[in-house]
């Protein structure tokens, strides 16, 4: 379904061809003041066209909230409305597109799944959708700062992407994420693991292929005698501990123990290359798909606001009510 | 929360040190018939002291059903109540423990979340929760099994295990899934991804540290040129299509796309060691912890039927309507 | 919150005050075609102004549709965003209410859960509200229809509406409803029976005071002897029945038993009388309320459209899967 | 499904004639001290063949606690596990149902829904069940009583249960609930009304044909002017109130005014004859059934426990993150 998160929960709704994004914030505790100014530096950060290597769609993207504020820009505690038009819907571009599979998209799994081929341009699948998870995660960025809690995330080049933009092809790359700030305690012990619900919120991004936290890969190949967090009394707080290293990623048995939690998302390449590629259609036949339409060269440099939007929802739907 | 599963749902019970482990499995389809002899395959190989390698606590983890089956062992449509008994109790092994953390385990953070230190022996925080969990997915792997869908895992090995036992040691280790004939169309396209979904299960597991599928990690370093997984016409049936190769991981969208569903967990070396170990306790004072309580220097080798187990329920619970 | 249904959901947002009330519906299978002509009668029928003896709040209801069907009005499977825009705001119609209490409404205990007082006009709690919750109905209406599954309602008038009204004064109603065409099969038998989910959904009506279904209230002081459905074999079809009378209103045991599930909701009189109320305010301090706003003589008699909305939508949601 | 509330869960399981009820209850806060005397009393209140007029069935429902407990019998903040063991099941009694369906039970509606023939004795539909919720219930109590919040229950007589006991018939009957002590702000405004969430636990009590809160049924028929509750300033806490009647129940908008809620459940007398019944089978054969069996003249009399406990687990999961 289309709703993440428990107790603070984004609803979404919106194909990237039709007429707008948006969603809707439900949970949101109320009397917590949005400072807007910033709310649209963080949407920034997502926008394509903005940064060097994106997709060269430009999407001012204005959200228009219709609910959940007074005129102070106060949270109410009712939820949040809003919707992102999509201004520039040139579905000229994917006119081509109908009833064809474009290679390595996710058209012939919708097309057997919902029985009806209208997802050119890439309808749910599609990047654009993210937009609503970072006007969620900006949100609850600033509810978050009010305790403390900051969420950054960084890109990891693999690949030039420069290189590969200029052959028309696309690389994959890695982006680093770091929740800093938040109190011992977050998580539930046995299915709702910190961790587990992070791995989640990531591998949920598109083109996302892989999440680690802490020690993460490497911890396979250590052994228990060099992996260890020492603890370490805190000062004039007796009973209270932090530790010497950070092995774990600042979680133990799913909850988290006041260190940073650090994690990485691995993703591949976009599968849109500005080239010819060869595919089928719904009938059965062999298809040509001229290189048209737009691409990201490097889908994770975007990655980087949406792992930190997606960090914020998954955190901010934790510590709701502990 | 200690439920897992939306359609199927096992939610369970049980302190490794109490007197029984235990869950419900709601939402299993009326008229499926169960082998319990092959029910009893699947359990044997997640208990431990039945294999090289694995803590000598011995279990012989006989199942109590007690709803669900009518006297030939045919589902009824009803919630399957079922309990463990814990028969190796020994908790005088971990009396000393009392008020103590133990290094790297879920000691300190479970004491900060619950504010009571009755978690000796792990708790919830034990790997003795997953014979549950082995139980629901044994229950849900006979019903797959009647669609033509299988799932099967297998130990990698990274140092050698041996060494580390000898040595008091412990190592991680890899374990490798692997869901064969899943239908195309399992998988919801924006936030219930059916990798998502299975990053959130495998993560959840104790000790998981990382989580891939497909090309995973390398595909990172990918270019989208090398990574395509071409489209070939399935002969008979026009407009239903297999793939080449499968970079995609079986997966495209989120959706399965009808090839092999291939995935990996990382899993880090249990951090008990036979070593004397340093550490403090609820008021603030340095202990030393001796080498005693019993432990698994891999704890991927019984990983490998937690693995099957909650890919079980994951793919049982996204099938169960579709 | 702010969702309602488990597989078809509404969620819902929106002041009375604000821009515009609106939900997702989610869920919704593909391939249904959607007749707008049809959508706008039930969605009419709601409005206030168009009945003799509702509020004079003209509304014309505009739904804007952002997402979820194709250009043909056929649904994508895809979650279906839409917007009313609250043309008729006269928000300074409650200037007057700020930071006071009006009797008998929600805004002390709105006032006290949220801490902020900024519901003049009924925020969430208004009627206006459940123009989301007729979309929503009219949508899962046109599917229903499809399977034969036909929901109506009708007031049933206790007190004389136009002596209520040309009083300043306000009654009380009932409406009573009816499903029709229900397979035999719909409930789940022990939290989830067909006429508790049916309960919940009624008793979120606001100014709903009971729920009956079948015999109801009556059936509290009649005999087992007097009160069976006898058993009815349907010609040509060994083994099913229909039933000779339909006192269980067409449950048994929380499950649909194929006949028509009739029910009824008790509706008290609106709060908002065209009288001076005395009342208090935040501070502590006694007020006296000018008989201004606007107000429904018989809430009930919009009441009708609703309660069908939120039987089609109930019914709908516990269909979807069966 | 088989699982009541959302941050306090009870999962059930159990067929009245297989080996055991139980289930999990979930949520509960850590460090509430449960008094075991006092809890059995609660539970006595349900059994059967403990009061004049309910079933001669007799079970000593003895709990066996699994989990959730430390030795002092203080909760751990982890699931608590339980089961009763059916002793008494002289499945002979109802050895004659077997492809039978009896009248006015649920056999009919749950073998079309399921498929199998199996529920003799009434299987998930047995009032039986309701030991489980009345366990889970019990323990809600003991906690809500550290909050001084109390729920009770009475029963009202409609017809002479002695009267309809002695000829072999059953008779409906009302139970009255009350919630006290409940703080202002519990309930949710639009979906999650407090009311609307009585009425679905209420009506998911078997045998409960109609719900009603306040002034219910009689509302209906009322006009606005007579059915106001005056604000009254509580002295000494400026901006707090209470009021000086109590139409509302308590609950304004669907959330509590700090008033006590007070509420009416009406049952149906249970179709369990001690007379010769007709009916049919699953062949569409006309059968007799015999007088066996064991009934109750008025489940009315020991639905005041369970009305309570259903009550409790509402309250409980409604305050819980409050």
């Amino acid at each position: 379904m289309n709703t993440f998160g428990r107790n603070i929960r984004l609803t979404t709704f919106g194909e990237s061809h039709g007429p707008a994004m948006g969603g809707i914030l439900d949970g949101m505790p109320s009397l917590v003041k949005i400072d807007f100014a910033m709310f649209k530096d963080d949407l920034a950060r997502r926008a394509p066209g903005r940064q060097a290597f994106t997709s060269p769609r430009k999407e001012p993207d204005e959200v228009e909230f219709l609910s959940g504020f007074n005129s102070e820009g106060i949270t109410l505690g009712t939820p949040i409305g809003f919707i992102v038009r999509n201004r520039d819907q040139r579905s000229g571009d994917y006119a081509g597109y109908q009833g064809r599979f474009r290679p390595n998209h996710a058209d012939y799994t919708y097309y057997k799944k919902y029985g009806i081929n209208e997802f050119a341009g890439g309808g749910r699948a599609s990047a654009r959708e993210t937009v609503s998870w970072v006007v969620g995660g900006a949100l609850c960025r600033q509810w978050l700062a009010t305790k403390g809690i900051e969420v950054s995330a960084r890109f990891v080049e693999t690949n030039s992407v420069a290189q590969a933009a200029s052959d028309g092809d696309s690389t994959g790359g890695i982006v680093e994420g770091v929740i800093q700030g938040l109190p011992v305690g977050v998580g539930e012990p046995v299915f709702g693991k910190l961790h587990s619900r992070l791995a989640a919120a990531m591998m949920g991004i598109n083109a996302a292929k892989a999440f680690e936290y802490g020690d993460g890969i490497s911890a396979a190949s250590s052994l228990g005698s060099e992996t260890g967090d020492m603890m370490v009394p805190i000062e004039g707080r007796p009973g209270e501990y932090t530790f010497a290293t950070n092995h774990s990623g600042g979680i133990q048995g799913g909850i988290s123990n006041g260190m940073p939690v650090n994690f990485k998302v691995y993703f591949k390449p976009t599968p849109t290359l500005m080239r010819e590629l060869h595919s089928y259609d719904t009938e059965g036949n062999a298809i040509v798909i001229p290189p048209k339409g737009r691409h990201d060269p490097c889908v994770a440099v975007r990655g980087v606001a949406v792992v930190e939007a997606m960090a914020l929802l998954t955190v901010a739907d934790m510590i709701r009510y502990l």
